[in-house]
């Protein structure tokens, strides 16, 4: 666990890795919906059955989890038992998706919450983790499904709500992510890397739509993004895209516009997975994808992919977080939003 | 962030700080029920309103997260600015308790969910962040409501159920703490600091009683002490006291029963805060309390307290988690445990 360069902490909220952590594996699992959107082919499985074969949404969500986290194991080629820590969280109450997906795996694990951010989250612990020494693998998993996630937020899909055009379809998958420290064994080169990470603040604007999550956390996003670019001396154009979680339409629309007014314009390079994930004029999913799974199954299928191959050389990952649960919002409490951002880079 | 010595990677799940942390400062905050218990001269404050001034409890739950960290800065004498990290959780769903209390603090936060082991997880992690250099000072904030998790987790208190003698009593209470880097300029001697942690697996021994929590958590708060026991080379009479979080009654003599069957005897320097924070014969908490917040407030008041004074001089302390949701629970799925352990010594 010797170090010879220390990692840098910078600025008020960012830390730059000496030896920047490296994604040995990945994988992304999703629903049906997902699986016939645009994205479709990046992805590792697509689950027709919406309960993945088990009795209900949830017990389906950890389904899910469980098998993404096998995947990503496999794929590494590495012994589960080297796997010090898994950082894992969801959206249901008390991570039930979670809980119930990782139990089997005999790891020890942090459950995290940090709504739709949550990627960025574990993504972010996983390598502090193994930059520090703490671990040479680790394991961040994230989920989220459709069904569960309106019942529990919003309508019981029998009710047959209308969506507003703001409103977002929440994504049903999960992405997993083997993290290893590269001054570890094996041979770091031609894996992407997260070179630095961006923690963010909770922001609060006070709007209190729970049909528009998007404008709950483009002011997160902005904020996140501007600390970042800042505290790392970086500009937008040091980046091939930066990609928030799933702002969808409406809140992409709010990001760039509130960046704008900083000095900082991400128009040319903005991508949200959320937008990317469906494909609405045929899909009908309104302002886009959202959810833990949104922009950790574009992370994993889509996003590491395009680094992969060259295509993308370096790109600012920014999950997005609406903080919010239903007696919040029946309390009359506004939806604060948070996000955090990721360096990650192909050498 | 130079460290002449680095961290070590001790057995499976744990970790030897080379630079141990150190706690500089904590805040306690409980309700009126705690504050009649045999604790309550060592809590910071008592609060007998049960919204905290608010509108309703979980807004008077974030206010008082927000008091207690308000306080474990002040008293800190750290400015604000320098607290890099919050780690923070509770047990509503959504962590909406942490969200509203923490989100005019303006520092970067991450949201963990452990259930009722969140005060040992928040640890945990502050303490790997400063002791990897990349903090001088984060602060672990953790809290539980009674009325709160009663309406969420069980019956709304106006149903006025019967509750089983296995059953806890959710304590309402935020305990924060300041986590300084040794390696940071103030002078650490005298402060109680964490020398080692051991984060836990999630352990299903398949139990399904929702009113017994302590026996779905036993079994986590055994493997967990076996495992750091054995990882760190100790042994049980090499602390003055193991102390879990909230096993209650019931869940601690299942807890001293699991370790004596795999050789290792508690028995003698065993105290669970859900056992302490209560008087059962006056107060009629049967199994004792429970909630994120029992642990945190013990350790915040008593237990630092009693190594301050030297009457201690190390303790092992292990809050404990029941991984359930409501969700979860009505489905049928089992109640599996966590619990994560941590050294704290006073010099």
């Amino acid at each position: 666990m010797n170090h010879e360069k220390t990692n840098e902490q910078c600025g008020k909220q960012s830390i730059r890795f000496s030896n920047p952590p490296v994604i040995i594996s990945r994988a992304s699992i999703v629903g049906e919906m997902e699986g016939k959107g645009p994205l479709a082919t990046y992805f590792d499985e697509i689950e027709a059955d919406p309960t993945f074969g088990q009795e209900s949404w949830e017990k389906g969500e950890s389904e899910m989890v469980r098998r993404a986290v096998s995947l990503a194991i496999a794929k590494s080629g590495i012994d589960k038992e080297k796997i010090r820590y898994i950082f894992g969280g969801d959206l249901l109450g008390q991570l039930i998706g979670t809980t119930f997906g990782l139990k089997d795996f005999e790891i020890p694990v942090f459950g995290l919450y940090g709504a739709c951010s949550t990627c960025g989250e574990s993504l972010s612990l996983a390598a502090m983790t193994v930059a520090a020494g703490y671990a040479d693998y680790a394991l961040a998993a994230t989920s989220s499904h459709f069904a569960g996630a309106e019942k529990q937020f919003r309508f019981p899909l029998e009710y047959g709500n209308q969506r507003p055009l703001s409103a977002t379809w929440t994504v049903t998958g999960s992405g997993a992510f083997v993290v290893a420290s590269s001054s570890s064994n094996q041979p770091m080169s031609g894996y992407p890397h997260i070179s630095a990470i961006t923690t963010g603040k909770i922001i609060d604007y006070g709007v209190r739509d729970s049909m528009n999550m998007g404008a709950c956390m483009a002011p997160a996003a902005a904020d996140v993004i501007y600390q970042s670019l800042y505290d790392l001396s970086m500009k937008p154009t040091d980046f091939d895209k930066i990609i928030t979680g799933d702002l969808g339409k409406v809140g992409s629309e709010i990001l760039i516009k509130l960046l704008l007014d900083n000095g900082i314009n991400i128009e040319k390079n903005h991508m949200d997975c959320g937008v990317e994930i469906f494909d609405n004029s045929e899909q009908d999913t309104h302002s886009g994808g959202s959810g833990c799974g949104c922009s950790a199954v574009t992370l994993a299928g889509y996003i590491l992919k395009k680094l992969d191959e060259h295509e993308w050389k370096r790109v600012l990952f920014v999950p997005t977080g609406a903080l919010l649960s239903t007696v919040s919002y029946n309390e009359g409490e506004t939806i604060p939003g948070i996000a955090h951002a990721l360096i990650i880079e192909q050498n």
